[in-house]
């Protein structure tokens, strides 16, 4: 049997067809993602998707047991609503009701970092794991709860928004209008920000000889650098790995899960991030030695996890 | 029916014999709590609680639909054991086990915080909603999760931390080893020593003339004089209203709740109290008004919290 998974995202709109017994995803395909307006569908460039899918790969609609829709945002997966997305133009489009006029299969929508949260459960990283914290470290620092193997969602699917935790009362400002909330600490845009602080202070730094290779500030410049001895560019890092680390803890006083997954773009440094920020979950969680481990991981599923985590989506249901 | 409830605390062991049907206390009895050594236990003291309140009411047994007890420190409640509480010494001590040697209703234990969220939902002001977030303000701040009606403890109990999540990286020191917890800027504690180091910039300040009459400064010495119009109280009140709407709004970002409780002395001071905090909820919570709101209350079982809480244990299980 095979599921399709579909990951909207501000750039494109991809779906997969994926194998629900050994999680490979068979056939993929995407297209741009267009400027929604009143007179255009999200459903219709969704479902351009699904029909490509379903012609190259011969699959007939009896051996798919549904269609999972990620898509970043506010999302009321109970009622299969995409609530806003900012960067989508999109509001209170009942996509799954749209979409169900022509499809009989279920249909499930869900925020995309829930979907990764649950790909990683179902194939990737989480795999063998009740309780888990994902988090991704990308333009944003997203979240997806699993408790006890279901997804923790929160009213009306407006919960699990950890990155919109103030880990600095008066701090930076956020996107969300708080000051001082994780991602604005802890995110990729975050490090770049720190990144350029930093080079600005240290003319002499290895970074500025990284950046100027990548044609811009990423946020790989800091951790390459560091890689050489930079001890600026260190800096930068252990300061960043400390921030990413409260939220971390926060996360795992609040949840105690068996683990953490990390994904997202910062998540490619793997080991070189998780060994720290293991280090400091040990010394630093609530209770020390007398509470259970957290383990912190790589998530696994990179440039799968939107596709597999929407299809996630309907082994989950 | 009725359910016996024992609040273990550091002063005493209060116990009681509740009536299922109206979350009446019928009767209840305490004994100090001892300085337990190896020697010494404290199953011991909890059965004599238990003893007096049956010979006094002549309840039968076979009325008892069981016996809840709320503890503070870390509890395994899955398993029955005190894994440490700090200021009882005691330390992997299988309560639950040894009192079931000698009574033959169900018995559950649960930390303390985590009760008193329970008491709420079953007896008191939680009443109608499923998903609830307690906050406790006294010497710590405590936290006590319901997740659609049940109680969210993490792995083995040792979740629902929330008091030791950093809002303030870098910040004062918290008892628990870490720095900018939410329990040194938002516990009672906290709001004195806020209040004393405004004291001592403000000497013509009214907090002065409340200190003296209470022979102390207290929690309540700033919201008192900030009450008649004294401009530094104020700050304080400010202030410390402001580092808890911190923490509330994180647990709202995290678990949309249908409402927060806010139990603890502190929270003596009600609408004062709760007002402004709904308010910084309902302006700087995640997604505004798209996202469902988050209810900020005053818990309401007060000094009957420990009893009625380690009571409820009996009527979730």
């Amino acid at each position: 049997m095979y599921l399709i998974g579909i990951d909207v995202g501000g750039m494109s709109i991809k779906g997969g067809i994926v194998d629900k017994l050994d999680g490979k995803i068979i056939e993929q395909y995407s297209i741009p993602t267009n400027a929604y307006s009143k007179e255009y569908s999200i459903s219709e460039d969704i479902s351009k998707v699904i029909d490509y899918l379903i012609v190259k790969t011969g699959i007939k609609f009896d051996q798919i047991l549904g269609i999972g829709i990620g898509q970043p945002g506010s999302v009321d997966s109970e009622r299969g609503i995409i609530r806003y997305a900012n960067n989508l133009s999109v509001e209170n489009v009942p996509v799954v009701a749209e979409l169900q006029e022509k499809y009989s299969v279920p249909i499930y929508i869900n925020n995309d970092a829930n979907c990764a949260a649950l790909g990683e459960y179902v194939f990737g990283a989480g795999r063998g794991y009740k309780d888990i914290v994902f988090i991704t470290l990308g333009t944003g620092v997203g979240s997806g709860i699993i408790i006890d193997g279901k997804l923790f969602e929160g009213r009306s699917s407006a919960g699990a928004e950890a990155g919109h935790m103030v880990i600095h009362v008066n701090g930076e400002p956020c996107s969300c209008g708080r000051k001082g909330c994780w991602e604005a600490y802890a995110s990729a845009s975050a490090l770049i920000r720190q990144t350029k602080a930093m080079m600005d202070a240290h003319p002499e730094s290895l970074m500025h000889k990284f950046a100027q290779e990548e044609g811009k500030v990423s946020g790989k410049t800091a951790f390459r650098a560091a890689k050489v001895g930079d001890e600026a560019a260190q800096l930068v890092v252990d300061t960043y790995i400390n921030y990413i680390s409260e939220g971390l803890i926060n996360m795992a006083n609040i949840f105690r899960p068996d683990a953490i997954l990390i994904g997202g773009g910062i998540s490619n440094e793997k080991e070189y991030l998780t060994k720290p920020l293991q280090r400091l979950m040990d010394s630093t969680s609530f209770g020390g030695a007398f509470n259970p481990k957290v383990i912190v991981k790589t998530a696994s599923l990179q440039n799968d996890a939107g596709i597999l985590g929407a299809a996630a989506l309907i082994i989950e249901e």
